[in-house]
């Protein structure tokens, strides 16, 4: 085991989100620390009161309710609270001590962003916000480094989980906005109080988020256009679907040629954010995001077309983005960027194509009579592999004077080498005129 | 216009990407720079023969044969001449005179990836290679930085646009491979000798690639199983479709439990990589990926599943992925460090809802006798917005004593300031008992 320097990871807030990053951290601890190049040591939570936040996943004695004195023994301070104060003071505090600062709070970034931003430039920190839209899905990182080169024309979003579940119910069960939003409540997709998600308020978070990384210039929250689902009904999402269109909450960033009163394009640019219900076309691959998934679909001047598709913001898919942009910190902290040398700290033992286990589909021409599929299945079964199912078509032909019938036959997970002698072995069996067709079967 | 430190920028190979890479260099220069926080003089383009490589897109006194000394005086080398040798060897030198070095050279990278990085590691310089897998799409970064502090557990990738065309034109055609191999000659999308492609070695290469990423560790080029498609017949792609089943070609890597010769498992975990056809449920995300695109689904513990979608590896696809490298690197260079503060470089104005221009569609109840539909085109005529398509449903009420009938109108692309005066016009219009709905029509 290597010996690593050890970083001191303060997290401010303890829920759902904190609770899965501590467990993440002291469960993988050795693991990011490969990855990392230094120790991520988990040195406190701040909480706000000790006895309602305690939970299993964080040992007591990593709670207190002292944000301030934690943040100033940290080298990394991860901001998990929500809401504009104390976040934004902490989030201060821990740029001024030198500390760097990830954080998942959208409405932060949007109104405070770029006093934060600026505060950390003037001091040589960084601020990392990967979970901030998205939860896991990496669409940050793309905006602000893959596309850096080229020139976004249009983000088009589904950026808020919460509606997304409501539309589609309404889509696929033709539920009410009342109905579904009574389901996404019960099932835990919705809050007690879902203004925040259904009047389009975090959406437009999102959008200025975005629309400020894509373009590169600063977006204001109060500039952009906000919608809600609450008008969205039931008898429009039914005309949508016949009409070829689905009706999805969209948050929307445009780069827009500006033109002067008579309509001529002057040759200058603008940029709009906007959110709000739209129809889209069916073939669209945004209509295809089913549930509480989030989708970002981005269009470039160069790149063309691309999608970046995941779960929404959970409490563990949200941790999943907050330890890479602790990963990533970490990396900056060790060698000055972003480390290029991972894949020389671990050795993993690389398999060969017989340890993987997979399902198949076996297609046979076998010969059609009695107590031939009782030889097939059993053939399979000596050799280890599971048939999950058979399907026969009807006597296609013959081999020599005996009638033959064609076998699909998928089979449950096996490994490569079973497989192989199976087929193997069905090839020299007497009532196997042909093996077809062999093919794996993947994504199940 | 701010003035910057200028990088020197050389490239290496003037083929379709290095085309494409000077072109967008040499007209984007200040936007770069403003982004990067450093000119990019693009001092060079080596190439082999300075008459059979005169493009219009690279000035003629910019191209040189000597790629030696052009690497010497170069701040950022870029690697777009592929193959092994002398690409290697120049890479080398460049990291060895300090430069950083971008690079989409997939055969190398999979070949000599640990030497290479080795040697960056040795002197603090980046290798960059975002545009090695997926062209435009994102995924290196993802996989390096977002999810670092996850654990991948299943890779399943559409890498190879020139295969995934043919299986496409094979499935929805029902073309055989070789007249969909033809049709992918005749567009472009499969080069005169096809083999790298539909052998698998392409994909193969970048699944050594993804596998070394995801797992950080070292999965060679030689440990990848490979099949190609050449053996995928139409039956087997038609049968694959009356069973809900698509054929791709996957690049799959895996993470897999080590298990003992009683078949238990010991705790420890390998990884493999393997490249053939398999058969996806048509349901699959992956079944959705037509033509000549790319896709790659990652499954990890905590982030659950995600999919990053886009075009393959055209010219300028890969040349958008070599820029955001180019711009990363310079940032680098600049601030030691992803830049942080590119939001505040440039200010675009933020334009209001009302210039924003999209399409609509609106549902009117209109009384239903004749002239109503002459009387409502002619209204939004006068409003600037022009009328797409109109459907009317038969009558379907009254209004006092008058029948009424339900028009639904997609317009083209006006103005929300326009739309919003069409709409107040049709509300104090006679003719319109009332104006059911307004709803915003996007991705078309």
């Amino acid at each position: 085991m290597i010996e690593y320097r050890n970083l001191r990871v303060a997290l401010l807030g303890g829920g759902s989100v904190g609770a899965q990053v501590a467990a993440l951290l002291l469960e993988h601890g050795e693991e990011l620390a490969n990855r990392s190049g230094a120790g991520l040591e988990l040195v406190g939570v701040a909480v706000r009161d000790l006895d309602a936040e305690r939970t299993p996943a964080i040992p007591a004695h990593l709670l207190t309710t002292d944000a301030e004195s934690l943040i100033l023994g940290a080298d990394i301070v991860v901001e998990l609270m929500g809401g504009l104060e104390p976040a934004r003071s902490y989030i201060l505090q821990a740029i001024n001590s030198g500390a760097d600062v990830i954080t998942a709070n959208k409405a932060l970034l949007a109104t405070h962003g770029p006093e934060l931003f600026e505060a950390a430039e003037q001091v040589g920190a960084q601020l990392y916000y990967e979970a901030a839209v998205g939860g896991a899905i990496p669409i940050i990182r793309p905006l602000r480094d893959s596309l850096a080169g080229d020139r976004v024309t249009r983000i088009l979003g589904i950026v808020n989980g919460t509606t997304n579940f409501i539309l589609d119910r309404m889509d696929v069960n033709g539920d009410t906005l009342e109905n579904a939003l009574a389901v996404a409540t019960e099932l835990g997709y919705a809050e007690a109080d879902p203004t925040a998600d259904i009047g389009g308020y975090d959406a437009a978070q999102k959008a200025a988020i975005l629309a400020s990384l894509a373009f590169h210039t600063t977006v204001p929250l109060e500039s952009v256009h906000r919608e809600g689902i609450t008008e969205v009904t039931a008898g429009q999402v039914d005309a949508a679907r016949k009409a070829g269109f689905v009706v999805k909450l969209l948050a929307i960033c445009e780069r827009i040629a500006i033109v002067d009163a008579d309509g001529a394009e002057t040759g200058e640019y603008g940029v709009s954010a906007r959110v709000h219900p739209a129809l889209i076309p069916a073939a669209h691959p945004l209509a295809a995001v089913h549930g509480a998934n989030n989708a970002v679909f981005v269009q470039a001047e160069a790149a063309g077309s691309l999608m970046f598709y995941g779960a929404g913001a959970g409490g563990l898919e949200t941790a999943s983005a907050v330890l890479g942009d602790l990963v990533s910190a970490a990396r900056r902290h060790v060698i000055g960027g972003p480390g290029i040398a991972e894949s020389t700290h671990a050795t993993i033992e690389v398999l060969p194509m017989s340890s993987v286990r997979t399902r198949y589909q076996i297609t046979l021409t076998v010969v059609d009579q009695p107590g031939v599929l009782a030889t097939i299945a059993s053939l399979f079964s000596e050799h280890g592999v599971s048939v999950e199912a058979v399907s026969q078509s009807v006597s296609d032909g013959t081999t020599g004077s005996l009638p033959t019938a064609t076998l699909v036959i998928v089979t449950h997970e096996a490994t490569e080498s079973s497989l192989a002698s199976t087929v193997a072995a069905l090839g020299s069996n007497d009532a196997v005129s042909a093996v077809d067709s062999v093919l794996r079967v993947e994504g199940l």
